[in-house]
């Protein structure tokens, strides 16, 4: 039996509904084929569940703050763990739910519960289903990476795909892999009272290039839990718990959170049936700005490329996927100004160009500490520093990088400019409220100014003002 | 006795402070003349006390989520008042003295303690000394109105000059004037446990012309405490107490905080004497893009002009005004967009244009109500509305208004976009991270596009990409 369709899209995670999305607005002559679970990985097991447990996880630990503040009893509060993962899940059902009713449930024979592979050039095959597709869109997503090794210790490793179902919570959890993932569930579980250590075999966490960023983050998470870094971390069994060992330093604890990363789905597929070049990791090449596979009716979008692994950058490769597998012609979209946002406490944020990714002659670093800010300060969270890089030839924003309190509105705000061009002598002539976070973002810039004076002309006025 | 300088500057608050640090750049020859106490309105009076009264009674209030999040014992939570107030004085003391450290600190005589008035054109009295000066800078500030009947009623009726100082805190409150300072502290007193009843005499808070926005910061922050709007408040004595009446409603009180905005302190310096054009109130006419009164070489900046009177403007008026004053010719600069926060929780603010500045016919209104965004969810402030207004013929953003979680946030990032002049199509192509509260932003954007079909020819492809 074989079934003819204008676009077949597998995966139904964010990629792959915002795929269709732009697909049905052409055609009703599709399929959607998705195998595993609906809901979507950010709905389901990734951004939201996590951000609830961090949510709870801060309002708790903000009891340390009440007697400074003159708010009494607060050494008398209490966390019941499986209750604020009771609330961690309802809240997820909510939010999973409602990606359901937009998508997934109001479709009839277009959605295939299954497994789809590639069966030869416009052929995949689902369910013993043969599919023809003028154009193919694979969006079939990722899954934590998990050494070989520890798959048989069974519960006691867990992923985001476990952690938040589990009924019984350890009592000593080591967190290896300390990007996103790691440092916000790794923080979340410790503020909620679970022994955390981190591990990394690198020596930063979430990522961080930038020396004096890393430094602080590393200093001020550290003294929540204990980081272990540059040393890639073994997992043994003793007796009904796990020993974890990196370098020097061993820990015996309940629970692994394996949190090393995301793996592409790739491998499941059999793309190399499709008659693509794939390259020695069985991928193909992509153009990022059209998502196709060379000049191939073959889109590749969202966290199965390996590359971009965000909610909003999968959901606009699902659209442009979706966009150029119904036109004749693939049109070249923008990519936005990349951002990484860990969300701990403070948030760890990364926005445009990278440290790294500068020649360090050619930019100033501005920078920001918020110890002193003042409303950093009212609110008891003055930790952190915020850091802009700015081209010393045209004082232009190139990137930014921070471990702040609201750093995510900040990443917001740098990333816009970012997408703009922005001069730092423009940014500084916008409006700053006080007393807002947003006013470090000022300090930063105008230490940038100060470092750029030998480079620039610049006027003689205060460049808060700006002439008509 | 007489003194000739450069610069005469008159006030040493934020706008003084401001238009100091310009005139120093380049001349010595100048006073700075401050009569009463020296630390700006902002930080002994103003946005810094009121910021960390706010942040107490936020945390505290937020003990009502506890129980659905498995944090347990937040019934047990107290708030003693006394050394919320201490703590609220620590921090304001610690921000007063760096302003001082900054400012007065370092002066020698350049610095005068007294309340200046003007003799003469160019001339200026001060504690008995005559000063010449060949420009002066007026920067005197704004005190809080009370009607003259009320000062009979004594410690009865508080101000923000009084109110952060009290060593007894009543039982019950009245706040007079719905503008920011009393939603503010009207709402972190009632969740300090004071019985607050609001009254304005408008019939709406926060100055809001939006209808829809207006009646959901009414609703939200009137299941908090009474908001009697309106009719004006008459306040007399009852034996120890203030009965306050408004219409057929009538309340019993321990005090009255009388917030009904600040007026100038301009009828206090004999402003007549420098011979200047002076209307019915003895305001001359200022260009706010030069800070001038007509040609002559005086200035008037910050909350005594009585026009915008929050710190960034008054800073930028110091600053032109200071520039200015020591240029021969005076340059014209651009103020920024006009932004209003209301730091209540919600935050109420409006950014650029208003409801009642704008042609309905001119606009379409994008909005976004927060109950279902999942980042407000997640952190349980799942409450409020935000419309954007959004220019017909062009798709050029003019203005936002909003009672909205993180509204302050939010604000800067449209401010931002109006200083720009950006469309709300090519806003839709920034990046909106996830699961954050920007998406709110985002939401509203596409409904005005929703709304803007008719009027624009869109893309064929969806506005959250843009084609290179």
């Amino acid at each position: 039996m074989t079934r003819k369709v204008e676009v077949a899209i597998i995966g139904a995670g964010t990629a792959g509904l915002n795929a269709m999305g732009q697909v049905r607005r052409r055609t009703d002559n599709f399929v959607l084929i998705n195998g595993g679970e609906l809901g979507t990985t950010c709905a389901r097991v990734g951004c939201m569940p996590s951000k609830v447990a961090i949510q709870v996880a801060d309002d708790f630990h903000r009891r340390h703050i009440f007697e400074r503040e003159g708010i009494e009893g607060g050494d008398g509060l209490g966390l019941d763990i499986s209750e604020a993962f009771e609330h961690v899940r309802d809240l997820r059902d909510i939010l999973v739910d409602r990606v359901l009713a937009r998508t997934t449930d109001n479709l009839g024979d277009e959605f295939i519960d299954g497994y789809a592979r590639c069966a030869a050039p416009g052929v995949i095959e689902v369910n013993g289903e043969r599919i023809e597709a003028d154009a193919i869109i694979v969006a079939a997503g990722s899954r934590p990476v998990v050494p070989a090794a520890w798959q048989a210790l069974g519960d006691r490793v867990v992923t985001t795909d476990t952690l938040f179902e589990q009924e019984r919570w350890p009592r000593s959890l080591a967190v290896i892999g300390l990007g996103a993932v790691g440092l916000e569930m790794g923080q979340a579980l410790h503020r909620m009272g679970v022994q955390v250590t981190g591990f990394d075999a690198l020596d930063t966490i979430a990522g961080l290039t930038d020396p004096a960023v890393r430094n602080t983050a590393v200093e001020l998470l550290g003294k929540e839990f204990p980081l272990l870094l540059g040393q890639p971390a073994e997992v043994v069994e003793q007796g009904d718990q796990l020993r974890v060992s990196a370098g020097d330093h061993s820990v015996l604890v309940d629970q692994v959170l394996a949190s090393m990363g995301r793996r592409s789905n790739l491998d499941r597929l059999e793309l190399h049936n499709l008659g693509l070049d794939l390259d020695d990791h069985g991928m193909p090449a992509v153009d990022p700005s059209t998502m196709q596979v060379d000049s191939q009716r073959v889109f590749i979008a969202g966290d199965i490329t390996g590359e971009r692994q965000i909610l909003h950058e999968a959901g606009n490769e699902g659209r442009i996927a979706g966009y150029n597998a119904t036109c004749a012609e693939a049109t070249a979209f923008a990519r936005t100004t990349p951002m990484a946002v860990t969300f701990s406490d403070p948030n760890i944020c990364q926005v445009g160009a990278a440290f790294d990714e500068l020649e360090p002659g050619d930019i100033v670093v501005g920078e920001m500490r918020f110890g002193p800010l003042g409303r950093a300060l009212v609110m008891g969270r003055n930790r952190g520093i915020l850091r802009v890089y700015v081209n010393r030839a045209d004082a232009r924003l190139l990137g930014a990088c921070m471990v702040a309190p609201k750093g995510e509105n900040l990443a917001h705000l740098i990333a816009w400019c970012l997408e703009q061009g922005l001069t730092v002598t423009r940014m500084l002539s916008m409006p700053f409220y006080h007393p807002t976070i947003e006013e470090a973002l000022q300090g930063a810039l105008r230490d940038a100014v100060g470092k750029l004076e030998d480079d620039l002309d610049l006027p003689d006025h205060p460049l808060d003002i700006r002439p008509l």
